[in-house]
């Protein structure tokens, strides 16, 4: 049997997707973030490592949404339904998408978010200082590499309508929370991308999903 | 022929080694870093992405370190001498971490180093102020993301000679980078990591990729 630990409001939301649309049976152990967003004492009590998703399959304790994802595909899609075949060249762009998701997708959205919270903490005239402060991070790194990013994902999903191809794979899942965020931000033209996070949105296994676990409202 | 754009003092390092040690033919195409440490124009001149590093094999042009990597143990791997059998639990250790090399290890090293370059650059008095933020968010965030990557880490290189197990795998060539960077550090006591890196940093063919890319200096 699965059991899931499960953060609200967090990228756990792509593993959940993932056991909907596999359909196969898990417990879901939701957990509520602290007022600060971290994590509850109550998960770091229930796995070692304190993280979410956290995955529990038998001997299997596993965390990182990219590693439970694969080892899902690997164990339950046994006819590949959710990945081309190894080798092939949309194999390779499914496996770019799937890296780039944390690797390049994610760390510019949780620097703004950081500054963000920064500079809404911060009392006046201090938020002058702070506001500067963020706004050259901003300009040397969140937003060149959110265009960037921006740039890649446009081309891609210009081309096919699932992000490796034709076929919704595990890179799909993988992108969901770091596209959905960055739409939410709203400072970006991106019908490409938009029309895919409503895809995903409308699928029945993520509206599945969101109904076990509850809506997921995107930080900015 | 396989073509490798490489900026110096990156991340880009773990496709080299990886390369050294599969023994394949390649040509290395180096790109130098920018005064303010960001990717020379060049560099974006050379491939669409302006990513480093960047992999042209034939048809195939890729980045993500990650996806390189699993590209080229795919292709040029054909006897399984860096991956685990799929499904295996060293399998799925190794996958996890593949995975947490980017998405839990080199986040908090990343806004640490911000921060860090933020504090070098504030004039004083305003250091006093920067410092202050730049402590809150060390504090709630770097300090016990760095402390929880730490104990995973010495606690799986306590237990086996490579990451994943017995095996130079994968996971190995993408932890490198972000190891180094956390004893680089030199904030906490890592006997384990500290061994590892050793046994990397001997490697007969990561003592060929430094000769070829250069000496990878670690930002603090």
């Amino acid at each position: 049997m699965i059991t899931l630990h499960y953060l609200n409001d967090s990228r756990a939301i792509r593993v959940l997707w993932m056991l909907e649309e596999l359909g196969v049976e898990y417990e879901l152990k939701k957990y509520q973030r602290t007022k600060e967003m971290g994590a509850p004492k109550a998960l770091r009590e229930a796995n070692d490592t304190g993280k979410s998703p956290f995955l529990i399959d038998g001997e299997v304790k596993l965390a990182e949404s990219g590693s439970i994802i694969e080892y899902l595909q690997q164990k339950y899609d046994t006819e590949n339904q959710f990945s081309y075949e190894r080798g092939s060249s949309e194999w390779v762009d499914q496996v770019f998408w799937t890296h780039f998701a944390e690797a390049s997708l994610m760390p510019p959205l949780v620097v703004a978010l950081i500054f963000n919270m920064i500079d809404g903490k911060a009392p006046f005239p201090v938020t002058l200082l702070t506001k500067k402060i963020g706004d050259q991070v901003r300009s040397r790194f969140v937003t060149p590499s959110l265009k960037a990013n921006a740039d890649l994902l446009e081309e891609a999903l210009g081309k096919h309508e699932w992000i490796a191809g034709s076929q919704l794979t595990i890179a799909d899942f993988q992108l969901a929370y770091g596209a959905q965020a960055m739409l939410g931000r709203g400072k970006l033209d991106l019908p490409n991308l938009k029309r895919w996070v409503k895809q995903v949105e409308n699928r029945p296994a993520y509206l599945r999903a969101i109904e076990k676990g509850g809506k997921v409202s995107m930080p900015r």
